[in-house]
């Protein structure tokens, strides 16, 4: 099947893009000697989960306990939600995983921690530091690090952080910076748990744009990064990739040529492309999303999605060729921000460059 | 079951408020001596359907494909699919409605016209007039208007607008006046069709602001408002109901308490939230969302949600009671944008009042 006979808006994936993706980022945590445990919350793909783990420890990260579930039940044995549990979530994954599976989870709260030690000995625990997002965590030199690890006990396995601010910088050097302060923040925590006699295996960082350009990972000893393997408009505007790296395209059909407005009009708007604007704050803005066309080549120059709407997307651009554009043409549209796009679809039409349709992956979504 | 046994985050659908709401927007347009075509693209569920066709004449209005075959599966027989039609879902609706479904196309576009006139003749066509939003439709003085009746022949319906630039009010005085620009572009149209020698059977028009406050539906014959059905931070925001006529909020649980940041974390963020922020642009900014305690009572006063990312979201408040927001606390947020928080869901949890869960309800997601 071709992507012409395919539905519109559906989401089509490059098989060939993501997997050079992929390689990059394992050569490069290879070089570092640290090992990678892909986060699996862009993709929630079995098929990208196993690609990606391709040649790695096996491990993987993901966010909620619908993916947590979906991926032991293919097979995947060692997972982290890294994302901070509440104790009835503890009890849902404690019942859900069999014991062959190593499930890690991740506190930053003393009286969670006192509810995880008392589950059965298959969980471990992260305890999760801010490194400067002021997101979730506590100070790396916090009194309340030592009182977690203490409640942990002997389910305390390591210390995580993300380095989301990476993502408010707008120069590698900046994420470089920002790279640094991720290690440093979840080093100095590991020293001081051990300093006070505990153990604490697992060091481990990752955000993608700080692993795209970090340059010393002493004492860690994992990293996390997810969006990496999809790539998008933000990441390219921040320097992560270039625009030829984005592997995940939205499938779209144009339903309204208005050559009198210079605009066009397609079937793909805020549900399924998301309202993410993360470029706007960037020197590349792209609106909604880049017009390219069906073979995924930026055909129509930059032409960008300047409005949505619930299912629709106004296109504006200099000189839209619109004989080219008439309504029913297939375009492809790439992503200001592929997490927030993926969650509208159930499944990946694959591709290996061009139109052909190779395969059908699924996708978990919800909770 | 009650609220606090579900998982989070989860949707819910409070049947009083959605009752009411409904009534409401029924009494006005039967006193207008229009009918009522609800579109279903916010609640996409055929249990809301039902109750919000409840003494009208039981037509509906989607926006997808996948809408309009959920919809007839499910016993509904006169469809309005109200988004710019392409050849090929065109051939996708002839062939998955079957002969008793009155089903309802729309288009600007003089070529697929002429495709529709070439469809079996279970399908009608209304032309999509511009009213003043600028997004899809054709001029209602334009020669354009006339061709594409011509090419539709005895395909010809009426002509449909959909009055979107009543977002950008701010007062119910310009709401009321977008209200009339939309009532003579579409009324204007079909004088033109008619004294042109077609026939202009339905005259229909819609947006949940210009239909809560029209004041003159003279030679309008139908009214295709949604979001009335949920009502939600914006609608509020701009006056078209008061933030107690929300009926759809999310569930959600505290998954980090951080009083030295005077921060909560709780487990709903951009894909639970979206990434809407209509209401910035209005005098009561609600960041990603409202947060309401279980019962969906207003009791941390203006919490508000504001940051996300992918699975967080960070509330912030003026003297939150952070010792009734430990982690594990269950909370419901009330949404910028209910058509897009929505469509993170397959389901909602019904209650009437309260916490006790009285239903669920299956939606229709994708396209």
């Amino acid at each position: 099947m071709q992507l012409a006979d395919f539905q519109t808006p559906s989401l089509v994936l490059d098989e060939a893009i993501l997997k050079s993706n992929l390689q990059k980022m394992s050569e490069r945590m290879h070089r570092h000697g640290v090992s990678l445990r892909p986060h699996l919350k862009t993709a929630k793909s079995a098929d990208v989960g196993r690609l990606a783990v391709d040649g790695e420890a096996g491990g993987i990260t993901v966010s909620t306990v619908a993916e947590a579930a979906y991926f032991a039940q293919r097979g995947f044995r060692d997972i982290t939600l890294a994302v901070g549990i509440t104790p009835e979530k503890l009890h849902r994954v404690s019942v859900l995983i069999s014991r062959d599976v190593k499930l890690n989870v991740t506190t930053d709260d003393v009286s969670v921690a006192r509810e995880i030690a008392k589950e059965r000995d298959g969980i471990k625990a992260f305890i999760e530091i801010d490194s400067g997002e002021r997101r979730a965590g506590v100070d790396p030199q916090s009194e309340t690090l030592l009182e977690i690890g203490k409640a942990l006990g002997n389910k305390l396995l390591g210390v995580l952080t993300h380095a989301g601010h990476s993502y408010n910088c707008r120069t590698v050097e900046e994420i470089k910076k920002v790279a640094e302060d991720e290690r440093l923040a979840v080093t100095t925590a590991a020293h001081r748990l051990r300093a006070a006699g505990m153990s604490c295996d697992v060091v481990s960082v990752g955000s993608t744009p700080t692993m795209s350009h970090v340059e010393n990972m002493k004492w860690v000893t994992e990293a996390r990064p997810g969006v990496y393997m999809f790539q998008d408009l933000f990441q390219a505007a921040i320097g992560s990739c270039t625009r030829d790296d984005i592997a995940m395209t939205v499938l779209s059909s144009v339903i309204g040529c208005h050559p009198w407005k210079n605009e066009v009009l397609i079937d793909a708007g805020a549900l399924a492309l998301s309202k993410d604007r993360s470029t706007a704050a960037s020197n590349q803005d792209a609106g909604y999303g880049l017009v390219l066309d069906i073979d995924g080549r930026p055909s129509y120059g930059e032409a960008i999605i300047e409005r949505v709407s619930q299912e629709h997307g106004v296109v504006k651009g200099d000189g839209l060729p619109f004989d080219k554009l008439i309504v029913g043409t297939k375009v492809r549209i790439a992503p200001n921000h592929a997490c927030l796009t993926a969650a509208a679809y159930d499944k990946y039409y694959v591709v290996w460059g061009g139109r052909q349709v190779i395969n059908e992956w699924d996708r978990v979504n919800g909770w």
